[in-house]
């Protein structure tokens, strides 16, 4: 939380010519395949011989989707890759490559732009991904990130938002609420930073929340395990924005209804505690939070056994006819309608 | 460059959810086989059978890539999508699919992205690219665009910049320093119309270098044409930054010099005389102006006869040992280093 004054500062109108991509590229290194020429040409050139691809892309905005006063530059790289690969992994294909760009303001020195690419290639080497290609400029304001993300799809395994039918397990991986809580916490610091600078504040027993949030990750493992457990979800989005609003999504574009059980929401204890100490639902947290990037996807009653014993997976609720609407269906087993949530970022 | 305070005005907040990439993209179409799902989920499905494809990614800022002020936002997305599929021409491929980010700030309303998109439906139209993805968020200032695209290569004809030989000769296609030029009109046009706002400038004597700047075009048409023509170029690069910029680029990643003759540099006679106008030297424009989106390729001697007569293809110079240099050979035929004039965007 507190910025370190007397770390070098590397202007970046220094570097001179092309040296800047240059040098936050240096080390990554090739993976792929697939991959024939990565950065320093016009364009990429990839080869996935019959294979199907999928393209996915994302842009992060400073003050609207991060506050660098609380996210560390090289959480913010990670977390810039991870958000994207968890959109392949919703489609049920393995990610390949990214390319990044970047427009930053100089208010950053050089060391500011290798921690976030520092970010950006830990992120590459766990998740197994080439960074192929990137564009580095200014800004004249902050900080900037887009990133588009491609993946192979193993023969015709793509997953869509489309596919749910009545009678499927709406399913959920992971558990919920988390990157939010974790937020709700870095905010509380940040506050009390403002007024008392010398404050330590103990945020161990947040730990869990506040990683959910600054270092979430993308579900490639169930994939994974979805495929080892030869089970082809009938459709698939990843948890973004929040769960209702997921569920809306494949609902809508499913043509089919849904009843969500509120006793089976699969929430950490950490999550739990933490919504009694802030006074607020675990369920609201939970349906509307956002951020945690787990996979939200609907199988086949069929498949049921193949995945009943998993601790990755938890079935929340199921697929009904359009005609039955969207319902939460309480503790008290009262029926309350899902609505969605709304994308909150041009009403800020 | 007049701004019209009467246009009807949507707020984006006004949109509801989801509704804006929705709204702005609702008229696209799919025309490439290879798209098997474009916007609408969390990624696009694209299938190219056996073929090899390239990817490139740009990012446009308002401020320092363009100004608003006398750039339409028609032309800007216009502009926005072929800046891209030059990179992609330049690699020897056909632009088949692009993705677009936006971030936006409330200063712009709905009509505002409209006229953006129109632009950019336009240049898919005219190029024949497919729309797959994309993402709108808020920024908060300006506007910034993020557009990444993907192109097919036909068997193993992909052109890096790194092939060119000595004894090749250095051919530019159409005529360069029109985009350069263009823009200092358009300066000098907002300067006059700060001092006096009922001004009308008679800019007819400059419409060609003036659309160079705001309209310029990816020259898919020499991909064709050297396809038609059985040439496959040695090099190839786009000229974005300026001719000696990328001459700089071929000759470092070929690892071999270069020699070009200042009278083989094709000029239009508008940049000729805007030149005289403004009193610079017609050479260091074409040198170093920049945003022309020519291509700039090496081909064998032994495909001279095959591109001697076609009026869209200049031989400008030949590829010499490394050891040579890279020289400019003036009228006078005195030798002149060319050195790269770097990248200005973090100098500025």
């Amino acid at each position: 939380m507190i910025e370190d004054k007397n770390i070098q500062r590397t202007e970046l109108s220094d570097l001179g010519e092309f040296g800047l991509i240059d040098h936050l590229t240096k080390n990554f290194k090739m993976n792929h395949k697939s991959t024939i020429k990565g950065i320093g040409d016009d364009a990429a050139v990839l080869d996935f011989k019959d294979n199907k691809i999928v393209v996915t892309t994302d842009l992060l905005v400073e003050g609207v989707h991060f506050d660098l006063s609380y996210m560390p530059l090289k959480h913010l790289g990670y977390k810039s890759v991870v958000v994207n690969l968890s959109d392949v992994c919703a489609m049920n294909a393995t990610p390949t490559q990214i390319t990044v760009s970047i427009a930053v303001s100089n208010r950053f020195p050089l060391e500011a732009l290798e921690e976030l690419y520092a970010g950006i290639e830990t992120a590459a080497s766990i998740y197994n991904i080439d960074v192929v290609g990137g564009d580095t400029t200014s800004s004249t304001t902050g900080l900037l990130i887009s990133i588009t993300a491609i993946g192979t799809i193993d023969g015709d395994n793509e997953v869509y938002r489309h596919g749910a039918k009545p009678n499927d397990l709406l399913v959920v991986s992971g558990d919920l609420g988390g990157a939010y809580l974790g937020l709700q916490i870095l905010e509380r610091e940040k506050e009390v930073y403002k007024v008392n600078p010398n404050n330590q504040p103990d945020l161990e027993p947040y730990s869990y929340i506040i990683e959910r949030q600054l270092k979430p990750e993308a579900r490639k493992d169930i994939i994974k395990l979805l495929k080892d457990l030869d089970v082809k979800p009938t459709s698939m989005i990843d948890i973004s924005d929040g769960l209702s609003s997921e569920i809306m999504h494949i609902c809508k574009q499913s043509e089919v209804g849904c009843d969500l059980f509120e006793e089976k929401l699969p929430l950490d204890p950490v999550v739990i505690s933490t919504c009694e100490e802030f006074n607020i639902d675990s369920t609201t947290v939970a349906l509307n939070g956002g951020e945690d990037y787990e996979l939200l996807l609907t199988v086949s009653q069929e498949d049921f056994p193949k995945i009943k014993a998993n601790p990755s997976l938890t079935v929340i609720g199921f697929i009904k006819e359009k005609e039955s609407g969207i319902h939460l269906v309480t503790r008290a087993e009262t029926k309350i309608p899902i609505k969605a949530q709304g994308w909150k970022n041009f009403n800020a």
